[in-house]
């Protein structure tokens, strides 16, 4: 029986479903000869770990715990008086989790499930030490260059698909054709299920106003829907993908096309202001673009476009009849040009959210690493 | 630097294409620090070995010198002059590969690119001892379950992305999928690239008769195009996906619909035959097919099933609207239902054939099992 020990940090959505997810395959990866022992749980306020983790894990009942406690909104610390784990915080929370990579080394799997900037220093030294490490967490992987190079220096060791397209397979189909010498010389993509569904909507000819506000009711958009419109988490996935093909880019060297002008940006108006008036301001330069396209057939799609040593993310221009084009609703899309897929694109296609699908990939991409561990 | 040595069985196109990817990706798999190395190479009459496969290799040179053999249609037996290797055929051919698999062990990744069934038994023989096998080859994997559970009693040191839609991420896919405990419920897809053309041909009212001619002479087609209209190739494939769902079933549990019936058979008209006289007599049945279909707002494709115990290759009509209804062309395209791609499918779609592809799918498979080498 192969032994995975696994450090989780974050238990918000995706962390959860990451621990029932794992509670759940028991049976199915002890089948493939593989027993996945967590061996601790933090988020940012509170580490709770197994006294040794060289020879203890959490139980299955404790981990459900750990979800149960974090979706009523608890603090991890309540599970202090289980008395099987310890409960650190503050200063202790990261010397611990440091603590755990050095005794651990090749045989632990650090997973960051969080949404923190802050994690990129133990991933650091744990991928040093010879850990592995998981990520469905942009920042780490989107960070400065130097961080990035030091994160990837042992590629083998690491595994971050659902940074990019939730559980999406765009990653390791991206690697698989990289390392077959295969040059991947554009990828277009959609994938932001949100921006998929506001251009798609506003394409039938429904105002951008009234899309933005029903895709908020429907719980499809950030709290503050300028989180999703400003074109940032598209961007970092597009930095994402261009790394992966060699670029040397950071945020800043990426155009990004906001859906908002500064002056109705989160420092001059509140989330409110911008929905009941700032918004409508933006419908008729929208329902201008729509026509123009659609009068040469085409279609405007949110898209991030990587191409040579050019990467930006904003509205752009396609046919109706490509795969981008023929995109309804919050379905991510991508697109794949190389050698071997030089007029008609490689083409992924499905759901690229929601933390039951993030999740399952993270548990894909722990299993991926199997061969490495002793 | 690891090393994997390699051992090629087959060089037609792909076997060629892959010796060719091979040489030109030298510098791209040292910067990861990988070597292949590849020890011999057959086809069904001879065997090229480096003198000892435990310390030397095939030059370069004489790897491209194989392929320019093999593309003239002259016999591996010419390069026995050039003195940096040995010829073995016939007994001796099969003894030595089961030699060189015993000696290098968990060293070798043994490639089976050929189109023969006779692989089945060095295969099993190498995977028993500790060798990897990387297959092209769909035969050892749609062979009775008894072989096909020796094959992949060691399932991490075995590949065969491209027995299924070339170089498309299809099986490594499904297998993240699987892995994450997520169940796959149903896959439908569209794996002939010749059938693919020949239905989105006849939708547009074009006659069957005059489609399977024009993609004869385009080259679509296998020389005699019932080997593509008999649905065998597909069929195949959706045998290998229904294994790897799980499914214990054989060739001939899989309900195959031919697109001819068996009176105009290879035993009973040839070729020429057939094209002049008898596919014309399938003209009426296919536009009344289509018709009936587009009253529905449908269209017809030539799909493989795989749904619970079901596993089945035919017609089937399909809303125009769907990934696979849209499909153009010879694309492959693969939908896949699971519990995280519940209402719409996991797509993956691209070109599914051609030797530079499926070649590039086979590297992918041998980079993809390096953790496994010393």
């Amino acid at each position: 029986m192969k032994n995975i020990a696994v450090l989780l940090m974050g238990c918000g959505g995706v962390g959860r479903q990451l621990l029932q997810h794992i509670v759940s395959c028991r049976s199915l990866h002890s089948k493939h000869g593989i027993r996945l022992r967590v061996v601790g749980v933090c988020d940012s306020k509170y580490l709770v770990v197994a006294p040794d983790v060289f020879s203890m894990e959490l139980s299955d009942k404790l981990l459900l715990e750990v979800c149960r406690v974090k979706s009523d909104s608890s603090s991890l610390l309540t599970l202090s008086s289980s008395g099987e784990c310890q409960v650190f915080t503050d200063s202790e929370l990261t010397k611990k989790i440091v603590d755990a990579t050095a005794l651990l080394g090749t045989g632990l799997a650090l997973v960051d499930c969080s949404a923190s900037s802050e994690t990129i220093g133990v991933l650091n030294r744990a991928v040093d030490l010879g850990c592995c490490a998981v990520l469905a967490n942009k920042k780490p992987v989107t960070s400065k260059m130097e961080d990035y190079d030091k994160l990837v220096s042992h590629p083998r060791r690491i595994r971050y698909e659902s940074t990019v397209g939730a559980g999406l397979p765009v990653i390791a189909s991206l690697n698989r054709i990289l390392s077959s010498g295969d040059p991947v010389y554009r990828i277009i993509g959609s994938l932001s299920g949100t921006l998929g569904y506001v251009m798609t909507e506003v394409e039938d000819g429904k105002p951008f106003s009234q899309v933005v506000k029903s895709a908020k009711s429907m719980g499809y958009t950030e709290p503050d829907p300028r989180d999703d419109l400003s074109g940032m988490d598209v961007a970092r996935k597009a930095l994402i993908l261009a790394r992966l093909l060699g670029s040397r880019a950071n945020m800043d060297s990426i155009k990004i096309e906001s859906l908002y002008p500064e002056e109705m940006g989160p420092d001059v108006m509140s989330v409110e202001e911008f929905l009941d008036k700032g918004v409508l301001l933006l419908d008729k330069d929208i329902q201008e673009r729509v026509h123009k396209a659609s009068l040469n057939g085409n279609v405007l799609r949110y898209v991030c476009v990587i191409e040579g040593s050019r990467c930006e993310v904003g509205i752009q221009e396609l046919p109706k009849n490509s795969p981008l084009g023929r995109l309804k609703g919050s379905d991510n899309v991508l697109e794949i040009y190389s050698r071997c897929y030089k007029e008609k694109p490689l083409v992924i296609q499905g759901a690229g959210a929601g933390s039951d699908t993030t999740a399952a990939g993270v548990l894909a991409d722990i299993l991926d690493l199997q061969d490495l561990f002793p």
